[in-house]
């Protein structure tokens, strides 16, 4: 499809998650980059001179001389990506979305507020809506819509083939987190170097048992209604750079069979493969058949990033059925997902010039 | 208590774990090593030369000079400590115990034999008994006994004070394994280097399942009788060198309050604490209370690397009940288990003079 | 420029450097991947079967269903890239070589011979010309060329800008060298996790003190003069994947000015950039300015692989000037390589129809 | 030898330096742990109440329940051991010192003083006399006594047997230095995971080319005299816990045989051993023979950490000599420095009764 171009802004730019986003609105076919923003200590600096950038792949050209301002609203963009700390992204995405601004973010501070669409565009993408009762009960042009966390992005996408066709009553979880989920400095390197730290701060594993909830959630009227499954989640922390890995068992509504499940996980698809958005992986999910596989370092590259690797499909004696899904946590966990919900938004006509 | 001396012979003793037992039995007040066997490219060899040492200990000035001898009836010593590959350790355990030795076998292959019993002391010392049977049945003098794989015998110390006071219908549990507990020289490091492996050959998964219902399982007359939990296992390998970390969950028998839980874990102590056995921990599950552990690179040595260490106790929305353990992979998951198998034995007449 | 397409084939096409071959190959313009060749284990299976695939990326496609065929004469293609193990590439190399292929050889055997060229074709494109004599003296109408090993590829880059404006007379360095140099399975995990092995195994130090001398030789006749610098390597290994650092100092013809030693490494280039070769990386050696750079993680994809990254240029006191370079071992010091000698081979015309 | 036992403090309780101390003096013979002191932050709390502790055996007893006071003069004990970070040590050190408190300094503020002493009991004893002249000069009836920065003190104990039996012209090094050098939370795992830094900050490749000739200085009436050898270091960090490994060329003042350098390794000692000092190893620096050793890994446990491990010595083509050295850098690299030193001072009777 075609589309108007976009001017849009980064907040949080110069941090793991900002970092991410910079690199991966290079060359995107409907979103320009056109303003980085930061706290007061970079005001001033051109973006090449406040980041620390620590990706493997150079600063994009057209970010470099871009100046770094404060995240408030007057930045010139229609779109507002958030990469803000939790710490402090509350009120200042409120008062982008106030002042008309599109803000979608990552942070967790409004994800699970009535009105704020948690979107994952292939399992939920009918919560856009709320959107319009959003505008409305706040007085608002712009709007918030918010990503997932790293883990339940990834997380949630392997279970929606399979509550859609067989509904799950119950989900386990445990997951094994790369160190760039914590951000730059992070996980200092005494705590992980040949370690496992078997907890996650920062709320993890409620932040996994309720969003999974809401974004797996169906609707009624205007609401969304939380999803009846019971969730139970153990998060851990492994010495790896990318890539979050998760031993998942679920119980199923009804009685299915291994290959029923597999023929699920592949032809899962949903609204972003629909409309061809530009960002959209052509498969979500990637069933992988190695009894190895999926592996952080060998398959955290497929689509780009954008897809979780289910493997491991198997009878799981406690709970039904059990699986390995993995996903790149800063790409589909964190902006990747962002900006796939904006293309979504776009599309829908949630944002528009 | 006092005990006789006894000789001992480690067979594969160039492996691993058979590094590990050498290394445990330096200064034993029970055991004094006085053979070495391996496979016949060791053989006519001392040990230092034909061991490639990979402890950060330097080797045991009584096994340097050690001749290394083919792993056969003959040794000169009373017990035997197999540390065998499991390709070829069936037939060789069976021609020790039929020559009249006491075989404490690291091996899986014997371990589900319905007259071998599978020894965690703490937890089912009375199915030493077995061994009765087994010398009858089989017309030996000698005996093979076992212990668990690395992963059971961590996971059986935290089960057991759970089940003793509460019962337990089901348990899953998803493994961090060290890269030791593959031996050497293993895992590729190409493999590992910041990366999960999702999954751990030599049907690792299906020894946990088997393998912790025979150890908690009852007696009925000569027999055991699996416990009739249900168990689900998950295995993955990280990269840590010692130190299996494991995510579980359980389904008790009753209700229970938090602090019960934490109390059964702390006060739990068996056969080798009431014996005073050489190489019994104090406390055979050491609890922790720090939100963030137990962590392998911090814990691994608590109580000499024969404990438990749970930590993270907490409630399950799954399965009612959830925690965090961490256990030695080579010391209370390999040779220490072992050696305290034998210390049983002698302490209940099971190996004499 | 344009050129002919030439059938290629990789013979060791299953181990570590193999696999990056057939990864290069994908989509090359001049070179089509026709033949692939391996162990008589993989005889009979097509590569997807017989691989043990360990990149990052997939398979291409039109590597997966080749058949593997032993490494013997008959494979059709005009071209053989060598990534056989150095126990058997001698007398393999040798045959294709006299039945007329063009060998192009990453293995270290043929490549300290008097007429068997060994190239970094921005160092020393004129050696090509040991080809003719290489002809004449063995009858042959094919030949071998050779490629630095990779410690060896990624220093001479960084030397020989600074030899051609100032000469060399001294070169010490010690290397800090990524597990995938010593292929799969390779280094045991065991060795390396959280570990420095300050030593690697098959004349590692020897080659690169011989290796560097030639590549920056002279030419006499049809002989290739040793450069009469000295060289004094010690080589370690460290838990990187991909990318080997190199703790570099040289003592130089004359007196220099730090910018004139920078402009060196800068403005450096050769033959691959004079001809376009479609390998060839637009800057060689890539000057960094920041002082905690290059490094593995960050620096590694810079010129796809095929550059030198420069760092930390400064005076050392004890012999004059010092700096990091860092390089990608499988690319520019492996299969890389081999690509760039053979398109440079096509260019010059050592390689037609 | 007998000694009275005195009381000691440490500053800079909490950092990791400070817990190394803590954890050194826990049963030491002649010091009892009296006082412990941090920043303000601390102020108030226990000390187990305020340290984040990151050794791999539990906080010592004696320490848990000591408050934590401000880091100024007050304290009751005899002796300082100073871990205080370089940004605030300088003038807290003086005040000790000028309270009459012996100061053991960690830090690098006062090493390069002309009336400080910089000690590595093994090679310089006699600049113990320093402190005379520093409490005459400063009218202090305290003094302040440091040791070298962690790389240092690895590197000198393997200088000084060549340079006391051949002299020492020239010394060029690299280090690759563990991650605990850096502190808690030091080096951030996005830096290091999998990755080498070729750079480390706070001057140490100055500090390294300083010190060294201070250590290795000859004495003038009250004065060092700076060695005349020329010294150059690069430093880099490297994905280890604990162990700096250096890479070490060396011109000696004559001629030699690799025996001589050998023997002169193998037999050296040195005040520590000749006084029998608690902390002193029994060989300050162990010759390990296999051709990949020392490894951190394997061997840095060696003596207690106390020890330089040097292996792999071979002629070097550009300077004369080569080595690999090994030592714990936060045992004999800072806090087992400084307790040497303190039983060196007692020993000399510069810390009294």
């Amino acid at each position: 499809m075609s589309a108007p171009r976009f001017k849009v802004g980064v907040i949080g730019a110069t941090g793991a998650v900002g970092q991410r986003f910079v690199q991966l609105l290079e060359g995107h076919p409907w979103f320009e980059l056109a303003a980085l923003a930061a706290s007061e200590r970079s005001a001033g600096k051109t973006y090449a001179e406040a980041v620390s950038w620590r990706l493997d792949v150079p600063i994009p050209a057209a970010a470099r001389d871009l100046p770094v301002r404060p995240a408030e609203p007057g930045l010139e963009c229609d779109i507002v990506f958030s990469a803000l700390d939790a710490a402090v992204a509350g009120p200042i995405e409120e008062a982008f979305g106030k002042a008309g601004y599109a803000v979608l973010s990552n942070s967790r501070n409004h994800r699970m507020d009535e009105d704020v669409p948690l979107l994952v565009p292939e399992v939920n993408a009918d919560h856009a809506d709320l959107i319009t009762s959003q505008r409305r009960r706040r007085g608002w042009k712009g709007f918030i819509a918010t990503n997932p966390n790293c883990s339940t992005a990834t997380l949630t996408l392997a279970l929606a083939p399979l509550d859609r066709r067989f509904g799950i009553e119950a989900v386990a979880v445990t997951t094994l987190q790369a160190v760039s989920g914590a951000g730059y400095p992070g996980v200092p390197s005494l705590d992980i170097l040949g370690n496992v730290v078997p907890y996650i701060g920062g709320g993890e594993e409620e932040k996994i048992e309720s969003e999974t909830r809401k974004i797996l959630g169906g609707r009624s009227g205007e609401r969304v209604v939380m999803h009846p499954m019971v969730v139970s989640a153990t998060t851990t922390r492994v010495p790896v750079v990318d890539g979050h890995t998760e031993s998942v068992s679920v119980t199923l509504g009804r009685k299915a069979e291994l290959e029923e499940l597999r023929e699920a996980f592949r032809t899962f698809g949903g609204a972003p493969q629909q409309l061809g958005l530009p960002s959209a992986p052509a498969h979500p999910v990637v069933l992988k058949d190695e009894p190895d596989r999926p592996q952080p370092r060998l398959d955290i590259h497929v689509e780009r990033g954008m897809a979780s690797l289910v493997g491991r499909v198997r009878p799981c004696a406690v709970m039904g059925w059990k699986f390995i899904v993995l996903g790149h946590n800063t790409i589909r966990g964190a902006a990747g997902a962002a900006i796939l919900n904006a293309e979504l938004l776009v599309a829908r006509g949630f944002i528009a010039k």
